[in-house]
């Protein structure tokens, strides 16, 4: 740990000037008319792969970019410490950005090009072997939906379960379930509904839609790989690019005009960009005045349930609940397969939690596991991404907090267990323009895929922004009581109707006058105090009446008393992990595939036994009559222990059956021979990854095999506990 | 089975006529306008239960009814037998049901009054301990919509797991997932755009709607309630209420002049009912032309990907494919808590099968399953339902094949698992008039609340409908191949363009209309040839084209060739047991709900280990800091063995404790008491529902946990393995 912290130390020389500049309380640099919370910006090139891989060559070449973002990374750091104003500050963020975005370009320019992947050739596998397909393709198909087949359903069931015992169970999280259907009001409460949008323009004639920041992406591109554009249009279209990513309606429809951007399909003009709000919108009931939407998230459900929770948890903090569930966004023109859908599996949990004692009492527990860390500093540095143990990133200041840290680590060790690649794995802090503001520090786990970077779960302290929403929209107060160290004396000022004046002044509307007292603040009595002074009258706004009510010293007497007060309220911040499961199952797929040395039309899954579809295939050598009671009592003893298995007693040669299980990543392979019928009966089995074969009883088959899915044996430690089988794989 | 099967032959002497009723071919009583699909009648009386409780005094009284319901039966059997016109039976099947309504209505009148259950303390128990509670509460709540808590969700979570071991497991079911998203051609294809609605009329000045059924319903109660009405009022008041559920718009519109309805919450004129399509639409993309609703059922996903699924299993028949996800309904006005929601989780399996070869093989690992089978005959007979082996069933005609029966059995099995009470499920057959049009046979299980008998698990044999739906709408083949036993010569019809006199007449459109004539099916070529002879023309609809093109024979003729063919094309029958899983846990909590013997404030639930929320509670019996490494040494091992525990160390009585997990169905209690110190450490283990305790060492523990959740041992059987340790519970 301590050897850690010292080697990167001089990383972190600026941690406290650059957290500063992330935190709540930090500029803001552009007005948030689509707030950051529900920005989607998720795609991020590779350049800390490369950071590994990289050459003295390579770094030579790179250094004057670094110097670039540096350059401008100090400058904001020193107007921020002279406290110089956000609108002196945000044009320097701006060109920040475009210079991290060309070292990225630069770094992806030279990185050696990933020889082991062809794209096409995964999802040719993955459509073919029914992992997932467009839905109601028979139909024409729609873009952004997707059907999970046998292999798909099984295999994100399988992450499922693993999330639920990895989290749910391990932290005794409260585990809800609630609607996808949900009333407009709830949305509007958590800005939703003035919020979640894209900017979109369309075309003035067809009326075809393009979300803007893609169609100025795509032209400019389009552009640039033309041999006949000028020198200095390039260099214009490049900075479009760098700077794209925080560009506002008007930023876009300037581009627009200064380059007479027409429609792609038509050519046609377009419309100025109009924000497109991407819930898909319903109605409840059929009076059609219950205005709903399909939720775009689950964690709106657990807030709107922090009371009956906080009950279920008798009353304390801190307590998680989940929640596993569909979520809805109407994309634009959705693209990138199954990272950019319409409707989709999130899993997220909200930790509740004091704001005054963040630690977490497991957190000695993960301490040490290290993470591969994109702090805000690195990127303002011109750096790549840090390994750091999260304990030390803890420490310095880099992560905010040990519960938010505890779970980017223990997300890091699901993302493990469920077989993303370390190396193509980095948790990317948000700078300060990226969070929404009432966001204390964001750090999203990103895997590095053939679409470059991309956002699989966010991690965010989002402080008590969504609990006060929905109570300043209910009324319904949102929040835990907490046992004070020692009693406290506090002055209470209440406002106390004369009843008996009140009573003749307003006869049966007094009752309501009175309600609406008891609901003042302790600002608002005071307000009512200075206004009732020197015979002066005080406007009570009284629910369900037109006017205020005036209120004079005659009507109503302002009170003070001490008293002893044994508990606090407190609204407790929210730290949020959110999976889009999806996402880690594109990546993980990505990451999986492998193609046989020597022979690269022969490709497959090498997929985590924990996580496989199928847990084994039950191959007869041969369809000789003498193996079926074999095969039969293995088929038994599979079904018996609730094994899930493919037999394949197809005529094949037996090397041909396996590349076929081998290519569903079916990570162990059962063999009955000729030997398997001499008692004690045994077979082999063989690993998929490996192509390694081991030989065993019948007897002893399916307990090995499970102790290999629950992860509670590694396939190297049942090699060294049965003898090795050996065998050449005929391919024909 | 034999034995079962003499015994019933009485009852079964008309199972020809009853069941030709109920075939497909069979009448069709009134106009399908809400088609019977799409029928949600579900709430069904007690009749069965009485059946096995009634006296022959309740019998003497029921006679009349009984005899009443059986002459209509008979006489609709012979006008069939006769061969009568639909429109001639078509009134006597109404009155039939009218019958069958007052008998059922006599019975629960002369019901015992079920004394051991009382609602209002079973709903205040879940909302309490949050298994569901309404959802957005603070926000006033959605009627029909629930969210469930910590407890409901882990209970949910366990039938469903129960429910994927059950069937897809066991059956080895391709597992699909589709989207809830459905764009309308889908859904106008299956048929739910035009018929998937419910009567609602309209308050005339406030726009407040209800469904018209309802409605009916809740005025001829009222109006029946109240002693004032006149004896001749009631007679017409009871006969609404029996006719009510195959009333129409006319014959509700009719109800409603007569009697003058008003709306009950205004008394305002209603509007004449009108058609209210339930499903939730919402437009899918920006650009508002692309139409969607939430899927109303799972099965359409399935039914879409047909040909991917047959070609996952290497184009053979028959295979079963299933999908657990939510449906969505839009209910006009939702009452009777889970049992009528509009967001809801379901599992559907979709068995497609040759329909030329419905038996099964593993039928005969069920044929001795006895269920409780109200069948149509029964029904027609005045009869209760009848327990009777499915074997014995298959075999009488009574359920119509193999395939349909191994279903119910297999249903009936996974209920008892979850914990319905045997006493309280019945397996209701539809009646001609209750099943769609190509619908060949369906049952429902019920299962009997306090909301009278409730439909939980529909089983339907849909014949080919669906695909050849999907198939029409999308011209894609949603057919198997079957290989012949015996090549077959065949006479293939062809209409053979003359294509150049075509070419000369028609020029570029000369293509499409070759096209055209390569789409025409052999009895379409035979018009044709027909239309062509003697120098006639046939009118050839081409797509689009405006007008039919006008064809001589100089422009085609028809060829006819003899070919040989090996497989013939089958479009498979399905067989579809659809399960509501709200439906079945909230009869689930029901039959599960107890109170312990003389202390009736002491509620619990009963349920199954394999579906309670949490496996077991752990209890230190006193706070003593000794018991303390006890209790860590068995959390340990319950979490390595990841079994689901409570830990209660609060300070009430142990009985008081006990109390508490008994109220929320934990099934077994471990105390950690002041013995347990003594080596080898052992505690106590306690079963909820009969307060019995037996002694073990802490390292038997786990195993016996699991085995007693995974229905490997039961509680007796542990029982006999380990000492009794007796204690008295105190309560405080």
């Amino acid at each position: 740990m301590n050897r850690n912290l010292l080697r990167l130390a001089p990383l972190c020389t600026e941690a406290s000037r650059c957290l500063s500049l992330s935190a709540a309380s930090a500029i803001k640099v552009t007005p948030p008319q689509l707030s950051q919370r529900f920005s989607k910006k998720s795609k991020h090139r590779r350049s800390d792969l490369l950071r590994v891989m990289a050459t003295p060559e390579i770094e030579a070449q790179l250094e004057p970019y670094r110097a670039a973002v540096k350059e401008y990374g100090d400058k904001i750091r020193a107007l921020k410490e002279q406290g110089a104003a956000k609108a002196e500050i945000a044009p320097l963020v701006v060109e920040l950005k475009a210079r991290k975005k060309r070292l990225e370009d630069k770094e992806l320019e030279l990185a050696p090009v990933d020889a082991g992947f062809q794209r096409d050739r995964l999802e040719d596998l993955l459509k073919r072997r029914f992992f997932y397909d467009q839905s109601f393709a028979i139909y024409g198909g729609v873009t952004g939906l997707y059907d999970f087949g046998p292999m798909g359903c099984s295999m994100k069931k399988n992450m499922l379960d693993l999330w639920r015992r990895h989290f749910v169970r391990e932290e005794k999280m409260l585990e809800v379930e609630c609607t996808a259907l949900t009333p407009e009001p709830v949305l509007k409460a958590s800005g939703h509904v003035e919020r979640f949008a894209d900017w979109m323009v369309k075309d003035v004639v067809k009326g075809d839609c393009h979300r803007a920041d893609h169609l100025i992406k795509d032209f400019c591109e389009k552009q640039l790989q033309d041999a006949k554009t000028p020198e200095d249009v390039r260099t214009g279209l490049t900075d479009v690019l760098a700077r794209l990513e925080g560009f506002d309606n008007h930023d876009m429809q300037a581009v627009i005009e200064k380059y007479n951007i027409k429609s792609p399909t038509t050519g046609n003009d377009l419309t100025e960009p109009v924000a497109f709000n991407m819930m898909f919108a319903t109605q409840i009931g059929p009076t059609g005045d219950m205005k709903a939407f399909l939720r775009p998230e689950t964690a709106q459900g657990i807030f709107v349930n922090f009371k009956r929770l906080l009950e279920f948890n008798q009353g304390k903090l801190p307590f998680a609940a989940a929640q596993i569930g569909s979520g809805f966004r109407n994309e634009i023109s959705p693209r990138q397969g199954l990272i950019r859908v319409r409707e989709f599996t999130m899993c997220e949990i909200e930790h509740f939690v004091d704001p005054e004692e963040k630690s977490y009492p497991k957190f000695s527990k993960v301490k040490d596991v290290e993470l591969m860390l994109f702090s805000a500093c690195n990127q303002m540095d011109g750096k790549g991404a840090t390994k750091m143990s999260v304990g030390a990133a803890v420490e310095a200041g880099i992560i905010d907090n040990e519960t938010l840290g505890y779970f980017m680590a223990r997300t890091h060790l699901y993302l493990m267990r469920v077989g993303i690649d370390p190396a193509k794995l980095r948790f990317r802090q948000h700078l300060s323009n990226e969070m929404a503001h009432y966001a204390k520090d964001c750090w999203d786990a990103e895997c590095l895929t053939s679409y470059g970077w991309i956002e699989c779960v966010g991690h965010a302290d989002r402080s008590c922004y969504d609990l006060l929403q929905h109570e300043a929209a209910t009324k319904v107060k949102l929040a835990a009581e907490k046992k004070l160290t020692e009693p406290r004396l506090v002055t209470i000022v209440e406002a106390m109707a004369n009843k008996a004046a009140l009573g003749k002044a307003h006869k049966a509307d007094a009752k309501k006058i009175y309600a609406a007292l008891e609901q003042l603040t302790s600002e608002q009595v005071e307000e009512l105090e200075k206004g009732t002074a020197d015979g002066g009258a005080y406007a009570l706004a009284v629910e369900g009446f037109e006017k205020p009510v005036e209120l004079t010293d005659a009507l109503v007497t302002v009170r003070r008393a001490e008293k002893k007060v044994h508990v606090e309220e407190v609204v407790p911040s929210v730290i949020e992990p959110s999976f889009g499961i999806g996402r880690v199952m594109y990546a993980v797929l990505e990451h999986s595939f492998r193609q046989r040395e020597g022979d690269e039309n022969r490709s497959f899954l090498a997929l985590k036994p924990a996580v496989a579809p199928i847990e084994c295939a039950l191959l007869p050598i041969s369809s000789n009559a003498a193996l079926e009671p074999i095969v039969a009592r293995v088929e038994e003893e599979l079904m018996e222990n609730e094994i899930s298995y493919r037999l394949d007693n197809s005529s094949g040669s037996i090397g041909r059956r396996y590349a076929r299980t081998d290519e569903i990543g079916v990570p162990f392979g059962i063999t009955v021979d000729f030997e398997s019928a001499e008692e004690p009966q045994t077979v082999t089995l063989r690993h998929a990854e490996t192509m390694k074969q081991i030989r065993l009883k019948i007897t002893e088959l399916a307990d090995l095999i499970q102790k290999l899915s629950n992860e509670k044996m590694t396939w190297a430690e049942a090699q060294e506990k049965y003898p090795a089988f050996e065998t050449k794989e005929a391919d024909s």
